[in-house]
C-alpha cells in the first residue's frame, strides 16, 4: 500500500517511540454540536497523557498565551529551574476532527477531490481552518499540563496522497521533533492528492503510516465507547470484543470472548456523516498495525481503562477487569 | 549566505509570482498590548489584498468556522457556482509576530538557543502556540474576504536554520500550494537551528529567502509608518526616504530626497524588545532582495498608499503623491 511512498527515510531515533495515541474526534469534541470541544474529556485525557509521559508530578504550564476571556498571560518563568524535568517519554499524538472539519469537508466534497471546482477549493480552505483550530486547542490543552506539545499539521508537514493512499510524508521532521524532546501533535487534514487533486487524510491512516515507519511499542485509540463491539454499542445485546487476533494475510478473528458466546458475524457501523470512515476504517487500520507486531488498544477516553492502556500496564496479559479491545498479531 | 541550503528545488511555476507581501507585526497587532490583533487594520489589509489579488468583486467568505461568541457557522454553499471566479493572482503572504510570540520568545531566550535548558524548551512550545494563534487569525481574516489562504507554519514546513541562517525550507510545498491556486500564509516562527539548537526565524528573513528562490515581480512590506525615515519617525524633523538604491556589493544610498536636503547619516533604530531586529533587519533584508532586481516597497498598512503599492501601480516611476519607500537595484 505504501510502496511508492516518496520520502527520505534518513532519520534515527535514539530510543524507540513508546506509544502513538489517537485522540478520537468523538472523544474530544461534542460530535453533535458543530465545532465544540469536549473540554472535560480533553482535560482528563491531557492529564492522563502527562501522567504516562512525564515522570515529574509538578505541573508547569507551557501555554503562555491568553485564553479567551482572560486579559492576562500566565507565565511562570521562575518554575523552570534546571531541576525541573519535563523530559517526556516518546509519544506521538494524532487527533481526529470530530465536530471540526467534517461539516466543511462534507458540504464541499473535499474528500472526493476536484480542486478545479470553486466549492471544493473553498471547502479545502474552510476545512483546514476548522481542523487547525482544533489542533491549536489540543496543543494548548496538552501544553497547559506541561507536555511539550508541537502542532504538526499534515498538509504543512508534506503529507500528500495518491488515490487516497499516502504518497509522501515528512517523517524525518516528526522524528526530529521527538528527538528534540517534543510531542508532535498531528491530525486528520485536507491534503493534496496526486490523482484526484485533494482529499481528506484521516487520523487513522496517519497513525498506520507512522506506526509502520516509526515502530512504536504500542498504539492506543481513545474513543467514546469501551472498545469494539459485535454490533452497534447502543444495542442492548452488544458484546465488547476484548481481544482480536490478526493473521498474516490481514484477516482478523475474535479471540475473546469465545465464539460460542456470541454472534459469528461482527457488524460494523459507519456513521453516514463521517467522511473518513468510522469503526470500519479503525479496525482495518488497527489490523494493519497489529500485523506489524505492534499491539493496538481501543479504549474509552478519560476512564481508568484509558489510563491503564496509555501507561502500558495492560500489555502482555490483559487483566480481566480492564475494559477495552486489544488487537494483536496472531501468535504462531 | 544560502549556499548550503539543503533543499530540493524541483518545483515549477507556470506563471511567475506577482508579489510577496509582508504584514508587519506592528501593522496588524497592537504592539503594546499582549496578543491583541489590530482588527481594524487587519480587515482593511485583507480587503486591499482581495482587491489586488482577485478580479471578481463578489466577496464570498471561505471561513466557515464559528467565530468567538457566535454559535452559528456561516456557509454559503449556493454561492459557489461554476461562474464564481476566485482565482487569485499569485501572492505569498508572510506576517510578523507583533505582540504575539515576542513576549514568549524573549522571556525564555528561544532566539539564543540552548534547547537543553527547560526554560528554552518551554519557551519554544509557548512561542509556537502564540505565533500559530496569530497565523490562524490572519488566515481566517483573509479567507473571510474570499482569499483562498492556507496557513503554512515554517516550523512544520521544514524550515530550519544553521547559525541563524536558513539551512532548509520546503519551497516545493510553497510552490505547489501556489500552483493549486492557494495563497500561502507564512510567519515568523520558532525553528530548529543546527548549531544552537533553536532560534527565531523572522518573517523578514523568510521573505528574503522566498524572493531569492521564487523570484516575485515585487515585494511589499506593510508597516505602521509611511516608510523608512532618516531618523526615528517620532522625531519632528524625520524625513521619509522615498527611494533607496542598492549597489552590487549590497551597500545602499538614498536617491530621493537628494543628499543636500538631509543629514548624510541615516540613523536606524531597533526596538529593544524586538527579538528579530526592527528596521535594521528590514532594510538589510530589503536591500538583499533589491539586489536581485526585485523592487521592494515599504509602506504604511491600510492606507491608499499601501493599496497602490500592492496593486503594482507605483512600479516604474514612483508618483510624487505616493508616500512610501522604494528600495531598488542601482540601475547601471
Amino acid at each position: 500500500m505504501a510502496s511508492n511512498v516518496n520520502e527520505t527515510n534518513d532519520f534515527t531515533l535514539t530510543k524507540p517511540i513508546r506509544c502513538i495515541v489517537k485522540l478520537g474526534g468523538a472523544a474530544i469534541t461534542c460530535k453533535n454540536e458543530l465545532e465544540k470541544i469536549n473540554e472535560e474529556n480533553l482535560e482528563i485525557v491531557s492529564s492522563q497523557l502527562r501522567k504516562t509521559m512525564i515522570s515529574s508530578d509538578k505541573v508547569v504550564s507551557l501555554d503562555w498565551s491568553k485564553r479567551p476571556g482572560n486579559s492576562d498571560i500566565s507565565c511562570n518563568v521562575d518554575s523552570f529551574g534546571d531541576q525541573l524535568n519535563f523530559d517526556a517519554n516518546k509519544f506521538i499524538v494524532v487527533h481526529g476532527a470530530g465536530s471540526f472539519g467534517h461539516f466543511q469537508a462534507s458540504k464541499s466534497g473535499v474528500h472526493k477531490g476536484g480542486m478545479d471546482q470553486p466549492l471544493v477549493k473553498a471547502g479545502f480552505v474552510a476545512t483546514r481552518i476548522s481542523v487547525t483550530t482544533l489542533n491549536l486547542e489540543i496543543v494548548r490543552a496538552l501544553a497547559r499540563e506541561g507536555i511539550p506539545s508541537i502542532g504538526m499539521s499534515p498538509f504543512s508537514c508534506g503529507w500528500s496522497t495518491s488515490g487516497r493512499n499516502i504518497a509522501s510524508a515528512d517523517l524525518p521532521a516528526v522524528a526530529k521533533a521527538i528527538e528534540s524532546g517534543f510531542i508532535p501533535v498531528l491530525h486528520g487534514d485536507a491534503v493534496f492528492d496526486d490523482i484526484q487533486g485533494c482529499t481528506i487524510l484521516s487520523g487513522d491512516v496517519i497513525i498506520r503510516h507512522l506506526a509502520e515507519h516509526l515502530k512504536p511499542e504500542y498504539v492506543v485509540f481513545l474513543t467514546d465507547v469501551f472498545g469494539v463491539y459485535d454490533r452497534p454499542p447502543s444495542e442492548p445485546d452488544a458484546v465488547l470484543l476484548k481481544e482480536i487476533a490478526v493473521s498474516e494475510d490481514g484477516s482478523w478473528s475474535v479471540i475473546k470472548p469465545t465464539l460460542q458466546d456470541m454472534n459469528k458475524q461482527v457488524e460494523i457501523t459507519v456513521a453516514a456523516h463521517d467522511t473518513t470512515g468510522g469503526m470500519d476504517t479503525k479496525i482495518s487500520e488497527a489490523a494493519m498495525i497489529a500485523k506489524l507486531g505492534i499491539d493496538v488498544y481501543i479504549v474509552k477516553a478519560a476512564t481508568s481503562h484509558s489510563l491503564r492502556a496509555l501507561s502500558g500496564e495492560v500489555r502482555g496479559n490483559v487483566p480481566d477487569d480492564w475494559l477495552g479491545t486489544v488487537i494483536r498479531r496472531l501468535s504462531r
